[in-house]
């Protein structure tokens, strides 16, 4: 069997987050890897894997996934017929008899979701193609499948609106073909109809429409476990309590845990909702208190009377002395020091000066709304910070209402309040127009008796620059 | 003996507060309710209790004394005199051979002095008043006795002036009436005197005069233990320093004894300045000091590393992690979250965001003053924070000057400095002119060798609308 | 042998600090007198010393040094030869046989500079002047050593350049003449040359070259042990460092060591980087965390869950409640709560309020540059906070960026952000433009689903005036 991995499309709701969501790490490992872990474990080898990137990222891809696989570039991505092509025309995936497993990376399932797929799918007898159906209690506005006849599927109908749903089944890209060579015909077939340049999404969900109208047995794995799609820079937080929760299945050998770990006395560790994990090299110091679940990436340093709770930390960072994350996603190379950062996703290589804060609630208690590519979007959260970017600077005393967006390389000035979204590579500063006058109130102090002093009075008016 | 609550006045003094001052709770407990509590304590039962309101706040006070006692309503509240007779019109006080006892719930006295005015005032001829007579060892601007031959009083003066005071004994609302029925009349004349539609508060004290000078005997009953009345918003630390002294009477089974409760270990009390009273149902954290005297109310949460000391924290609240309250009255329902709060009466249901603080001394280190009903009185006290009414917001890194008050329903826009008073229902931000630009710095550094970068040197000035 | 101490000199490189450099406090003492302390060690005394001041600073110089040593004053400080003919006129250093030994104060040096110059620059038949020499491992813009035939010295060369050094010796004002008489008269002779008036200050150097030209025998003590000069305010905090890794060295009876002091078992002391020196009556409350190496003067208080590394704090200091000060020099009486106090010159008598901080890194990483008399100056530091002179006040939530100085008796209003130096006796705040409106988002929220009041929609700008 082929595992195709769909690594080439281009997000723009994920907007200030730049980099592909399959790069996020997760309890120190990209979430791609994540992918690959799970399927190794079901005894995968790394010859079955297909990866297909874009020119921007297929170098990043190499580097992360290494020699042992293979990898398509989608020159200009077109969607998902288009990476299947692709990988097609450069002969990665087709050979006589093999099955064709399509991964959506950024979509994040439980490991009990690829060995449904795998074994239910990979049963003999068992129809032309496999499906994994998520299953939803309320509408969600996905592809529902139109399941008849026990496990077989007579179509997909995309967002058909709460209470026309045709079942509770949610299309999910975990897709098992295996008519791989079939499936293929189809795809060319309707890409063709379509024309060259057609950049639909569509060409894949339609060329199955065709098979199952043409005869195609296509049947749903049914799925009830943990699936979050990351579509927009706050289901980042999402993603990272679902890692959160599933410390506890990680190996003694991966982390250090607290319990074993030389950490000061002083320190307290609550593990009443979830596990802490701090990673080999990370120092914690006198007076911290981690509430888990919470996880400390390698060599970073959680500085003295910190407060972690809920949040992943990642690698090298310095949370500062008597600085509180919560409910926080923290990249590499972060520093804090005396900050509070609830609620937010902070990209690699961020730092905050002294006394910057997130705010993370609306003074009227409403949702939080971000303008996605212009669109204002309600997240659905009463509680939301800051989403940033990577290698922003945020000086000290700073404030950054809730459900800001920073672009990355931006730097937000001492004492500014950051009410709206932040472009990248900006610097931004509130011009303080200040008054400068002689000091009388502790003159008078010192001549004692309320006697005011003579003389100068002036006063002068600076509008400084910072 | 019929004991009348007098519960009709109207203070403009006490803004932004608007709660009437027997209602605010000490240790859990209304303020009225102390004064009933004492009186029970003696043997009263709610059967003679008389409580005269206003149509402001009748509602609540029958809500919080219950249908046991009676009531009467001040249509147009007027003065002493007239509460009295408007609870004698509705038949409630006056009945063959009772007494009367008059007591002003604003006050706050040690249960000492009810036992002073009744034990001395009730026993056997014992003259036809008592007035409980306040020792003072300087000059306090009231109404002080003259007191000749033993304890015979002969008149009242009020505001003698420093140097002139008839003796050392102030006049406290704390009345033994035993000819109530001529009392009762002596009012009425005195009122029919000045005429209909008179609101002077001195009919009550004429009418004691001219009894005294129609040769009825008024005693004065001594008393040197706590007295303070709440006049002014401040007065409520005043009142809250006494209540909080008083705690180690307290009965076991109404407080959890951090002794007994279950607190963590790390978690350090020290009562070496008065006990530290933690209600059922309140959890404090990891590494929280309080120091005493302190009082912690029903289901309240204290979060990591806080600092409480000399304050009153209400019930339902939280103080959030690294935040300090320090010689402050903290309503119910408040939140907090890395706040410093000092010497400050912060009403129920407000909010702090991270990073607001409370100012609580002058640059001069000169006394506080605040202008009451318009006119700027000093308070007394050179450190003296926020007066704030209910239900208001605090943005993030906000502060607040000394002695600045805040009206009900208001909210403090982020990184808002405030130095004047703010009235109720108002939402006061800083508009700050920001500027935008190329975050050039960061550039040149990746770039090196302090080489510039050519080209867009734009610079946009934003006045941004919060 | 009498010592001359050199304390006319008059700087200006040390704004916004105004002490004389050696009247600056270190481990509780003087640095002046740590120079007489070391001496008196090695067996002088009182009767040994002469301190030659100026008119601003005699009197303070008579009050730290006693009546039992000598003093001289230069009327209008011209330079080192106008000190030590001042003292000579006086007729205090000019006595038959006795060798002069001439001391910079502003310089620190180890105990072992003085032995050194006094055993081997001290013992018989050798020359008849001796220098200490600085061994200098790289340029450093001083005046050199021309050194020839072992330890004889030839001349002087000032600032050379790198390259062109004619040794690694730097000259060290630690001098000893042992032919005081002839160095006397060489002085007043090149004085004679140059003129009255003259204020250049090589006239001692000149002076010197001409003795050695004409064959008196000058020799050099090699020393490799600490020096450094307090030339610019931020070597305070070379000096500090210097002064606090000697702690090891000082009398049990001296300091109160944490190991034996009533110190709560909360406190955290690490001494891996240096020892924690806590003098008598300083109280460390509960969860502090000290880390060496560290000085707390005498009568200072640390507050629950400060944190101080790497600094010292003056004496009757408050470091209050969630405090970090990093790597600074605090002077005495000084206050602190809340604040981020980061490689600082503060000094003696300044309060900063809650939230107030200390910026100590540039966005761009870069060094740290101060306006020294007019011309930007490179700190080739990295990090430097605030040089602060005596009796500041620093507003709650204020913000200070780096390297910024501030005059004494200055005050920084609240919020307000320090981008530029302050003068003394100023008052510098940022004069807000707010906005002031009905609070219709929590009346809307009250009201429920979103429906909106009709109404007043005023809306009133405030320039307010702090």
């Amino acid at each position: 069997m082929k595992i195709l991995f769909l690594c080439g499309g281009v997000g723009k709701r994920m907007q200030p987050l730049r980099e592909d969501k399959f790069f996020f790490k997760f309890l120190g490992k990209e979430l791609l890897l994540h992918h690959t872990g799970h399927l190794k474990a079901l005894g995968f080898k790394e010859e079955d894997f297909v990866f297909v990137g874009n020119p921007a990222n297929i170098e990043r891809l190499r580097g992360l996934c290494g020699g042992g696989v293979k990898y398509a570039v989608q020159k200009s991505p077109r969607g998902m017929a288009d990476a299947v092509l692709t990988a097609n025309e450069e002969n990665l995936i087709r050979s006589p008899g093999e099955d064709l497993l399509i991964v959506n990376p950024n979509d994040i399932l439980e490991p009990a979701a690829y060995e449904a797929i795998l074994k239910k799918g990979g049963a003999r007898g068992r129809g032309d193609a496999n499906i994994l159906g998520y299953k939803v209690d309320k509408y969600f506005p996905g592809g529902y499948l139109v399941v008849e006849e026990g496990e077989k599927i007579r179509g997909i109908v995309e967002k058909p609106g709460a209470g026309k749903e045709p079942s509770d089944l949610i299309n999910i890209v975990l897709h098992l073909h295996r008519r791989a060579d079939e499936f293929i015909e189809f795809l060319e077939a309707e890409n063709e109809r379509r024309g060259k340049g057609n950049d639909r999404d569509d060409v894949y969900e339609r060329a199955m429409g065709r098979m199952m109208k043409a005869g195609f047995d296509f049947r749903v794995v049914e799925y009830d476990g943990f699936w979050t799609a990351i579509k927009f820079p706050w289901h980042i937080l999402n993603a990272m309590a679902y890692f959160l929760s599933t410390t506890d299945k990680l190996h003694e050998k991966q982390v250090v845990n607290p319990a074993t770990a030389k950490i000061p006395e002083s320190v307290k560790v609550e593990e009443g909702a979830g596990k802490v994990v701090v990673e080999a090299g990370a120092k914690i110091f006198d007076n911290v208190v981690i509430k888990g679940p919470a996880y400390i990436g390698r060599d970073s340093v959680v500085g003295n009377n910190a407060l972690i709770r809920g949040s992943q930390i990642g690698d090298r960072c310095v949370v500062g002395y008597s600085t509180e994350i919560k409910n926080s996603y923290i990249g590499d190379d972060c520093w804090f020091h005396t900050n509070y950062v609830g609620d937010s996703v902070i990209g690699n290589g961020c730092s905050f000066g002294s006394g910057a804060v997130t705010a993370n609630l609306r003074f009227d208690e409403k949702n939080i709304s971000v303008a996605v590519a212009g669109v204002q979007t309600d997240t659905g959260l009463d509680k939301l910070g800051c989403l940033m970017a990577e290698n922003c600077k945020v000086g000290v005393n700073a404030s950054i209402m809730p459900g800001v967006r920073i672009g990355a390389n931006s730097v937000v000035g001492a004492g500014t309040v950051v009410t709206q979204d932040l472009e990248p590579n900006k610097f931004l500063f509130f011009r303080a127009e200040q008054t400068l006058r002689e000091n009388r109130v502790l003159r008078e102090n010192r001549l004692g008796g309320g006697k005011k002093e003579e003389g100068e009075k002036k006063e002068e008016r600076l509008s400084l620059l910072f």
